[in-house]
């Protein structure tokens, strides 16, 4: 099902029902956004964010174009170049839109709106599916008290999530307890948006600085470390969030497991290693401040990679909606992709 | 040498100047204080912090009494009381204030006001020389880039510092390029004040997430990491500022050095390992938010341990004002202890 708080509600020739995730954790409003121009301005806004949100929100912004603007080729073509340029590097965003304009022109030009809006419908209800999937086949693995880094719920993917859906499922079933968050500096995407979605799904949580997540799992408090990706090698190295690996260094040094929970499209499995992924760098300015406060000397250098990479030996097991792969990788990650 | 942003200078027969570390990195701020209310205050504001730096102001406190309020015994005894009582867990401030007091009381009370002036003037002149011997032992054993955490400068000691000064001291023999600094969540430290004290000594500074260190690390940036001590247990296990633990596995994972610069009186032979070292827990509004801005959903439970400890195992060397102690420390740090 999707949780009360979807970040995205498809209104059939109406609008898409967004929750503004700049305003979380400390107001929850939602917008209708009834027309093109509203759908790219909440994008580029980062009103909605995360790769698979994104995409969707992409696929729905074309059924609210044809809604406003009409299905001419012309219209439809103009639409998807003003979804694609919010976010130029957004991959999920850019072939969502060309596969709803594919879709739509499939279609002849009176059926195409409903063509969208069912197009949208349709991709929504696969993320959902997806993500049930991964949460079904992880849940099982997590008992106790569980550790996770960043937000990988509902806000990430418009579905239930990754990891956090993993968690969610495992205490809805009664064998996890307390979900520790780390804030996840320098966006702290741990501690706006992780935390919320605990107390929307009434699982106990409790914030952490990321200083202190290896005392925390040195500590004996935790039974396991869980987190998404966003790039798995065919190895089973892993891109994720920075600040990930130092978790999965923490959890073998404690000797508990750490876990990876991402969708078999995470997988590449023509990257060979975690060498191989390129590791994007940002703004020396998200470093020392936050929200307008600055906290550094001005014009301080910075090193602000958005990723690092986990290396596979590190990992117990990576949870997807196909089944649960484990070490080696590069015969497990291949038979679930082929499966 | 004293440094030239030296958090307290001794103003004999006037008062105290100090730097306010509360206005730091922003603000450049001197103030003198003349009577015994504005030691005080600057005390209980965190105007000076740091536990040797709270220490010489708590006897140069003595000295700005007695100038002010004359030297009976009643008199400098409710001061001894006022000072103490502004940071009653301070154990450095409230050891000092004892031995001032002490060292006036063996004076004709004409002559008390001098013997505490000059009481406080020697204790900064050893904390200085403390602080080089610490910096010239050390010093040898950096090169190239490095890391550190917390903040460790003069603004921490009142003298030089130590694992900044070690920093500092192989910069200017050339051996040291760039120092890398963590942010050091919830207080900051690092960004707010190492980043300042970095370029105050003219050593190039980058600044980095707590998140991005483990990957910082791995990618062969640094070639050593180089942090202070809170307590070190006779076996070498280290408390520290949070976040110290995660720095030493990463250190060890890519096969560097960690090294741990403190003074001797850190090092406490009667505590046999690091399971024995008491960790203080802080109040969960520190994480979560920074100066009045919030970031988490309201009254988050939060884990926020002051210190983690760091096994000795992961420690390469601990370098003290007396030399450089080396595995195994039950042998090396006695020795030391007895030099």
């Amino acid at each position: 099902m999707i949780p009360t708080h979807a970040p995205l509600r498809i209104l059939r020739n109406e609008g898409l029902d967004i929750l503004d995730q700049t305003a979380l954790p400390l107001r929850e409003d939602r917008l209708v956004l009834r027309d093109l121009a509203s759908v790219c301005d909440a994008i580029r806004a980062l009103r909605v964010r995360g790769a698979p949100l994104l995409g969707l929100c992409g696929a729905g912004g074309m059924a609210v174009a044809a809604h406003e603007l009409g299905s001419s080729e012309r219209a439809l073509r103009d639409a998807a170049g003003a979804l694609k340029a919010t976010r130029p590097t957004a991959v999920d965003l850019g072939r969502a839109v060309d596969a709803a304009l594919g879709a739509a022109m499939q279609a002849p030009e009176a059926s195409r709106s409903e063509a969208l809006w069912s197009f949208a419908e349709a991709m929504l209800g696969e993320q959902v599916a997806c993500d049930e999937a991964l949460a079904s086949h992880g849940a099982p693995l997590l008992t106790g008290d569980v550790l996770t880094h960043c937000n990988t719920g509902a806000l990430a993917t418009g579905g239930l999530g990754t990891a956090l859906a993993v968690i969610i499922e495992a205490h809805r079933r009664g064998s996890v307890g307390l979900c520790y968050a780390t804030e996840t500096r320098p966006l702290l995407q741990g501690a706006r948006l992780t935390m919320w979605e605990l107390a929307r799904a009434s699982v106990p949580g409790a914030l952490l600085p990321d200083t202190a997540a290896a005392s925390l799992v040195a500590s004996g408090r935790v039974s396991a470390v869980i987190t998404g990706a966003d790039r798995i090698a065919a190895n089973g190295d892993t891109a994720n969030k920075i600040g990930t690996f130092g978790l999965a260094l923490a959890a073998a040094r404690a000797g508990i497991p750490f876990y990876i929970a991402a969708p078999m499209t995470t997988v590449d499995l023509d990257c060979p290693r975690g060498s191989a992924i390129p590791i994007e760098f940002r703004d020396a300015t998200e470093v020392g401040g936050f929200a307008g406060v600055r906290w550094t000397v001005e014009g301080a250098d910075a090193y602000n990679p958005a990723f690092d990479v986990t290396p596979a030996d590190l990992v117990k097991a990576i949870i997807t909606e196909r089944g649960v792969a484990r070490p080696p990788y590069t015969d497990s990650l291949p038979a679930l992709a082929g499966s």
